[in-house]
């Protein structure tokens, strides 16, 4: 089994650019023996993989993604630009490159995170039942790339969706972690953040939800163990839906927030 | 008066680059007589105007900026890249620059909205008095900048704070409008959304919170009127905390929807 952490990891070319190998590890067939498209979460993890490098802090801890277009599984390139260093945070461009197209076009900030701060100030975290309450998916699926690599076990009060029983309101949530044992960082919260099922598919609108946009912000550094995905949405609109994720650890911590701008059909099933 | 539309305008000076004059209307003294700094929404503005005009696509759907410097009334350009075209959305990378050095970076995703669109589904507006119910600043505000062209009417629920009752979380609303009479436009929403008074002020964090990121989204064109802004947030962590702003429009629409992440003071008052 390929692991995350290699299949992920890029190699500096000098002058801010890095080279990646895209594996299929973590892409999902678009027809049964048809062509690979990667999950965005994975590109996102190479390419703040290569700003971090670039970066003179340790962590990710805002990262703004424009998705141009599909990544593939082959060789791609990361260009990096540095734009502002500071003591607190540093800004950085990157872009991920396939082909001498862009695929992804991003905004990061560094910092480095104190791996014991309290948070001063925490919301509750919503509820959700615990891992050994939320039953692997009971449906066939397949056994090969993101399925394969990341074990997720929904709450089952939002997979009643599978029988035509939507919740009626955009929302998904899951317990994630890697099969290849490598625990939670910041480059598996930015996999885990993008990993679950489309929130608008319990409001009425499963299938296609492409991330047009996705911010996501690092807050702490996560426990080992499950990672707690929380997704929700407030609106659908004219061919346009959003999505927010909040990732918890293990620990009760809240480590990840993100928003998603996503195109979603138009018509409800 | 200098109107909003007036001094956030830019000319076009071909290959992508547009003008700026950065006037001060839409900012705040540093101290009294003293420099000028400008709010980051105006600035947000003015990068967005010459990213859409750049662009096939008539509303910024999507925004996502990285706050690298402060910027000072003064010319100032516009660098916009188009990344991709296409039939629904077109992504644009847009610098705005001042005296050669960045102050924002931003990531545009363009689109066109249909003005009817009625939403397939939507959350509810959180709870938030008419506007005749929340009185204007009782205390002395300087009429100079900001504080003049922007008429913000607080919820008094979010300002006992002022006499040091803060309500414990971090929350802040208003109804906002323009002063100059200007309604409401996607530009407007962008100003809007980064205009409360920081939501950590009521968690106990008054005072000093730059916005290090923001990312916004467009989902509806805004009525004429009044603009309901909610903020809240989730965390105050090692120094930096979230900001999540909504806007209604006076017609009862969700417009726009934010999440920035901000340094904040690391003692509680």
């Amino acid at each position: 089994m390929t692991t995350f952490s290699e299949t992920t990891a890029v190699s500096p070319l000098g002058e801010g650019r890095y080279r990646a190998e895209l594996g299929d590890a973590f892409g999902f067939e678009t027809k049964p023996g048809g062509p690979v498209v990667l999950n965005g979460g994975y590109l996102m993890a190479v390419l703040m993989r290569a700003a971090v490098a670039e970066s003179e802090h340790e962590h990710p801890v805002s990262t703004a993604v424009s998705f141009l277009r599909p990544g593939l599984p082959g060789p791609a390139e990361v260009v990096v630009e540095r734009r502002r260093e500071g003591r607190t945070a540093s800004m950085l461009r990157a872009s991920l490159v396939q082909g001498g197209e862009p695929l992804l076009d991003a905004l990061v900030t560094t910092g480095t995170l104190d791996p014991d701060a309290k948070p001063a100030y925490v919301g509750e975290q919503p509820p959700m039942p615990a891992p050994e309450d939320c039953p692997p998916p009971g449906r066939a699926r397949p056994k090969k790339g993101f399925p394969a690599q990341v074990d997720m076990r929904f709450d089952p009060a939002v997979m009643g969706w599978l029988d035509g029983d939507f919740t009626g309101r955009p929302e998904m949530r899951a317990h994630v972690r890697l099969q290849d044992g490598d625990d939670p960082d910041p480059y598996v919260l930015a996999l885990a953040i993008d990993a679950l099922i489309p929130v608008v598919t319990n409001a009425g609108f499963p299938g296609w939800s492409p991330t047009v946009e996705l911010t996501w912000h690092l807050r702490a550094l996560p426990a080992p163990g499950w990672l707690a995905v929380h997704g929700t949405g407030r609106m659908v609109n004219d061919g346009w839906s959003d999505e927010n994720v909040e990732i918890w650890d293990a620990a009760g911590n809240l480590v990840a927030q993100s928003r998603q701008l996503a195109r979603a059909a138009r018509t409800r099933k």
